[in-house]
């Protein structure tokens, strides 16, 4: 079969890798920089090698022409929020025209990128039928397979999971399943694209809710003078707790997706109170750690205009180089209104995209000892933060006040009393 | 050992049964019948056989004298909320006194009822050191190791679980250690007793929060007319979904231990705006069943003050007695509120209890045959509900319109179409 994927990020490169070993794909995307990368077989986001790229034929283009003559679109743009939280359909704005211009009859078109329950047939479809002047489900078929792209798993990649495809007719629904069995461990139907839409926004929602109660919970525990981590350790031992750790929830899924769910449901009149509850307990987490941050400096009568402090990671998770939507910016920018010295750490990240997005430094790690601080926030738990915490002990300016924020609760209260720190935890 | 056992309910008696068979117990309890009932080897409950109550000779009484010169001192009693959800320390407080006024120099005395971090050291402790004149931690010893009790599960009972041992000094941790380690499959030892209270009452808030979760979804996706379990069971094939059905929250436990959870919070100046959202959702769910019946009713044009209905189940869970709670009571009222005839069956119940309690007649299942009607909600899942659906057809009074609730969604919206319900489930 041709396949054209619109979009080679995260969800479309690999997508485009596993389908060429049975079809001739087309990989589309507006950004030239990332085509000329993948066609010298290099992948910014360090998820495929260059043999992986390379070892079938994928025409890599951004050249829309190139799209014309193909049977399957599987569109894989993002579906970010506005500065105001709201959903930005711009890109799937575009892809759906671009789509509906380049489209003959026949074709198959499927939606991978996440949207709110009803997007796919409220919006995209009626723009693909303006610009194509064809009729849904007479000339074309349009199905929805939620992508379940997870940067940093290699357990859970595309071909060991279960794939959701929908589609509101059963012959479409099967052309989607035949095509999607071919590279995924199984795959599950539901008779309807809204089912799969909703089905795809409501996992990270859940995730998100989840992680929002630890980090209400850790708020009331600082307050109660108990050591989270250790109570949720715990309660882990009950065969049907879910052990989430509190942190910082940022990147372009968990910490979108239910603002995508509240838009649709606002639309309805109706208020998901408890979903945007936990989002904006999210959303303060990072103020948080920096006020924390703020109030042990003042403890320990350490005067914040010359104060020195290392933040570890700038990726919006651990181990990976994504820098979209990271939350650390939240604990740097919060940090700078004191006026305190901050040098952020991370070897993974791209600094020029850091710069370019936030216009701010970041360093490699092995620059950190260079340097002495008052405090040392560690954000991401990266590989080579986790070192020994006698590693940091000897990067203080004074010796008795050792101030170690550990925002992912990486080390137990036990270890650190011993090493004497003055230590936060969430 | 010997150990006395304070309350002999439903963690009470699995602990006096598996403990006596390595020391020798006596189970006390304020309610003459119950143990009345013990004596005879009858568990009201349903949790234990008659051989296994009378295998052992446990000590059953409700003479407190009989509690002098123990050992250890296990308290298992109730840990309910007022009527304005603040927590009803009334119990503890009671049965605190009397081990106060029991205990000798060297007694051990655990807590298991479920409370708010800081209750034991605060509130329970004091009372045993006013009573007994005796001094903590140097005359006696207190440790907390909070039940794990799960009515009408089979799998994991005492033995089966891990259980959580807390103290704050580590040789009455030890003691403890040990003496659960001859009954439980594992121990889990936290170092402080407000580790182990707050482990505990955050298992039961997390299920809280996540069950709101899927009620607010399941509210949503009502009104955009997206059937919920179709999407929850297509959620649930990502590796990391927890895979919970919108429903009531009743029973003594997680409609009642985020409560207390919060009433410490509050006591700090926190306000849980997550938990007590989650909260406020699941309190409203059983007059949003009411409200769907309602208006399924006036859609079909039934007369309200004529229609009849059959509520199915009055537990506050699937398959067990346990009436304490039920959030049934909520439908009912709310439907009697608009003066239709309502019968509830449940078989499993007490119906003497439940008058008792409520001031209401429950039916027993074998008598819904004798009558026809509007609306038929199926509100707790017990195993004789879960027939065929063609068994409720028969039941109707005007077979074009055949009003089912499924509250606890437990049939897929195909099977219902096919068989022409005007069905409504969250």
């Amino acid at each position: 079969m041709k396949i054209a994927i619109i979009g080679a990020g995260y969800v479309g490169l690999p997508l485009a890798i596993a389908l060429s070993n049975f079809h001739t794909i087309t990989c589309y995307d507006i950004d030239k920089k990332r085509i000329k990368n993948l066609k010298s077989g290099f992948d910014i986001n360090n998820q495929h090698s260059k043999s992986e790229i390379l070892k079938k034929k994928i025409n890599f283009t951004d050249d829309k022409y190139r799209l014309l003559n193909n049977y399957v679109y599987i569109i894989t743009v993002p579906t970010p929020i506005s500065d105001r939280k709201k959903p930005n359909l711009n890109m799937l704005r575009d892809a759906s025209i671009l789509v509906g211009k380049t489209i003959k009859k026949k074709s198959i078109i499927i939606y991978e990128s996440t949207t709110f329950p009803g997007c796919t047939e409220e919006f995209c479809i009626p723009l693909i039928e303006k610009f194509s002047k064809l009729k849904f489900n007479k000339d074309f078929y349009v199905g929805y397979s939620p992508e379940r792209v997870n940067p940093g798993d290699n357990v859970n990649t595309l071909e060991n999971i279960t794939k959701i495809v929908g589609a509101n007719n059963p012959s479409t629904l099967l052309k989607l399943k035949k095509l999607y069995k071919s590279i995924c461990k199984s795959v599950y139907t539901t008779n309807s694209i809204k089912i799969a839409e909703s089905a795809k926004v409501i996992e990270n929602t859940q995730r998100d809710i989840n992680i929002a109660l630890v980090n209400e919970l850790g708020k009331l525990f600082n307050k109660l003078d108990i050591p989270t981590n250790e109570v949720l350790k715990a309660a882990a031992t009950k065969w049907n707790f879910h052990y989430y750790k509190p942190g910082l929830v940022g990147g372009h899924c968990i910490s979108v997706d239910p603002y995508y769910l509240s838009y649709k449901a606002q639309q309805k009149k109706y208020s998901p109170k408890l979903i945007l509850s936990g989002r904006r307990i999210n959303e303060s987490m990072g103020k948080h750690v920096a006020q924390k941050t703020i109030s042990l400096l003042r403890k320990n009568k350490i005067k914040l205009s010359t104060s020195k402090i290392a933040i570890l990671g700038f990726s919006f998770k651990d181990n990976i180089p994504d820098i979209r939507n990271t939350k650390i910016i939240q604990i740097f920018k919060e940090l700078k209104k004191k006026n305190t010295q901050i040098k952020i750490f991370d070897s993974i990240v791209s600094k020029i995209e850091v710069k370019k997005l936030y216009n701010i430094i970041v360093y490699d790690f092995k620059d950190f000892k260079k340097f002495k601080y008052d405090a040392v926030i560690l954000a991401v738990s990266h590989k080579e933060f986790l070192r020994k915490l006698t590693f940091y002990n000897k990067y203080y300016k004074d010796k008795k006040k050792k101030i170690f924020i550990d925002v992912k609760n990486n080390y137990s209260s036990y270890n650190l009393i011993k090493n004497n720190f003055k230590y936060f935890q969430i």
